[in-house]
């Protein structure tokens, strides 16, 4: 098992600094880290010390996607491949959804994939200059299942999810900015240091209020349930040709052939 | 009791102009205003005298939000908070929903708050280039009612939502419109002439085809219902501390102590 | 009858090409070309040759609306009114929207009206930045029908497809890439090889991700039915005078009189 997903705290007492940490492969999300993002995110809403949270990555990036190594051992069957998508991956980020703190995720580098899915669980986006956004799964031969299709399509915008998902288009800073997924852009520089000022300056704020507002935009948006057909079917793909022949082709580092 | 709603004409017979008047408080909703405004909807709806509807303020401010003055009196008991919200204010802005005519809003100055809710209304929105947005209620201690918070996400859009909700941001004219929430910025001393000349253009085409497309949109809009369990709790925080603070506070001039 | 659409292939044989074609009317949609249009997209549904769809207009245009010279014979029934809109025009749009394929349009020119609804049942478009969009059905007495009117309000935003509607406004390239609903905008000339791009490298990724992806984004959208009671009373406005002015007025090249 590689990575961790971390809880700490910087200048500011009542700002809780959630960091995803898995250098060596850009803050890729492994199984154990969706889980630990789970864990940390119930600590904290169990947690009355914070009055918000900062979410990162460590170093220069927020996070390049899923751990594509751990793939072999559990996506080609569709019982083990639902299990990871609607057990741990949405664990993960229902606990991120469900934190009644206002989250602020400050990305840097790569945002692709899980890293996607994990800012569009916050409630303030802003990003480096040189952030790249993305979610190219097409070309691992897979899917985005669907609650997290529907997470990306309704921060992101349909027409940005599709051009994501169907293009494996990479969009940049400037551009994920112009399309209103992120509120604001800054040199690489100054990322952290305007992160923790808005942190700060919603942690100055009423938290019942905070909480309040969080739990009524939740229930507006959990109103738009995901039909039950679409779920039943989701995972039919495990054991397809195409999900092998797309796996297979990244970790031998060669095109996939479709 | 301060403060009116008022309907009249400007140079163009057949368009309505509503105007938010309440100068020394920046034209700040009072409970009067606001079933005034229910009436004025209800006489313009009533009539087939226009064609189209201009919404603005008195002055150089389109609306600072409500009338804080106002709030001891009635807001720090829940059955009376209640009856705030989902009678005189959602009275006031489901009348402007409902209207069958076009409505363009000219907004200039501040925008906030109550103001920004009936921007939302309207159908089309532009402003001065020194328009500022924000409904900087966390400072207050309080959370947007449901009913409210559901038309700003949905015509602010989600993300915009957040961030005036959550960070308690101010924005400005040029960012609104890069967002989708103006239709047009200009600057402040032809805000006026363009928002009497759209109307006048809407005031020219087909009437009914305006109102079935309203209706229309409407229809889909409503289709999005609020969940009851949601309008149910949604004035328990009355007679909290926080509330209490917050209104102290804002109106000894102090910072509150959240 | 006039007009046709056809299907073929251009450079890269995996790049299905379907092109509006009725060039003396900007590629307005004639009766037969609705009829078409389901037709084409139904036998690139059937089939396993492509892995993406180009659409387009024949010349310089991409579609200039629906052909109004065709109107007088059918609009003012009531019964053959809803025949039209939903069986042939909703017929044609399905039938896009169906298409498991990813479909690139590409857009030049006029793109209003009938050309703006097909445009919105594509995955990614992208515009010459000469392109004109507008669905200016008020000058014409009529409004637009529900399903329609939801497809726009949901690509091109509630206040986008408002001030479309309402004010009847045409907007550029430009304004259509900073609302969201283009994905790119190019110089006229680079328009075709841009999509062809597009459309290539669609053609390389998973199909079979492709269609599970469209397939998920579709079924979340079709969770927002249209109201039935909205349905029902759609086109009672087929018999009345606004209508028959309308389309009188733009047929005898006349101003109409509402």
């Amino acid at each position: 098992m590689s990575g961790h997903v971390s809880l700490g705290s910087d200048g500011d007492a009542r700002v809780a600094v959630v960091t995803l940490s898995n250098p060596s492969k850009f803050n890729a999300m492994s199984r154990a880290m969706w889980r630990e993002l789970r864990e940390v995110f119930a600590r904290i809403q169990a947690s009355r010390d914070w009055h918000a949270v900062l979410l990162r990555g460590e170093g220069a990036h927020f996070c390049a996607g899923g751990d594509i190594a751990e793939y072999p051992d559990f996506r080609f069957d569709a019982d083990r491949l639902r299990a990871f998508h609607e057990d741990e991956v949405w664990g993960g980020l229902q606990a991120v959804l469900d934190c009644d703190l206002p989250i602020v995720a400050a990305i840097g580098g790569h945002c692709m994939g899980a890293g996607l899915e994990i800012a569009c669980c916050c409630d303030i986006r802003i990003a480096a200059e040189d952030a790249k956004f993305g979610a190219p799964i097409a070309r691992l031969g897979f899917p985005m299942a669907p609650r997290e299709a529907q997470l990306v399509a309704r921060v992101a915008g349909a027409a940005s999810a599709r051009e994501l998902l169907l293009e494996a288009a990479v969009l940049d800073a400037r551009e994920m900015k112009a399309r209103g997924f992120l509120n604001g852009v800054l040199p690489a520089p100054e990322l952290m240091a305007e992160a923790q000022r808005r942190a700060a300056r919603i942690a100055t704020l009423a938290p019942q209020a905070a909480r309040l507002n969080k739990r009524t935009l939740r229930a507006l948006e959990a109103a738009a349930t995901v039909p039950e057909p679409l779920l039943a079917s989701a995972y039919d793909y495990a054991d397809s040709a195409e999900h092998r022949e797309g796996i297979a082709a990244f970790l031998a580092k060669r095109p996939a052939r479709f």
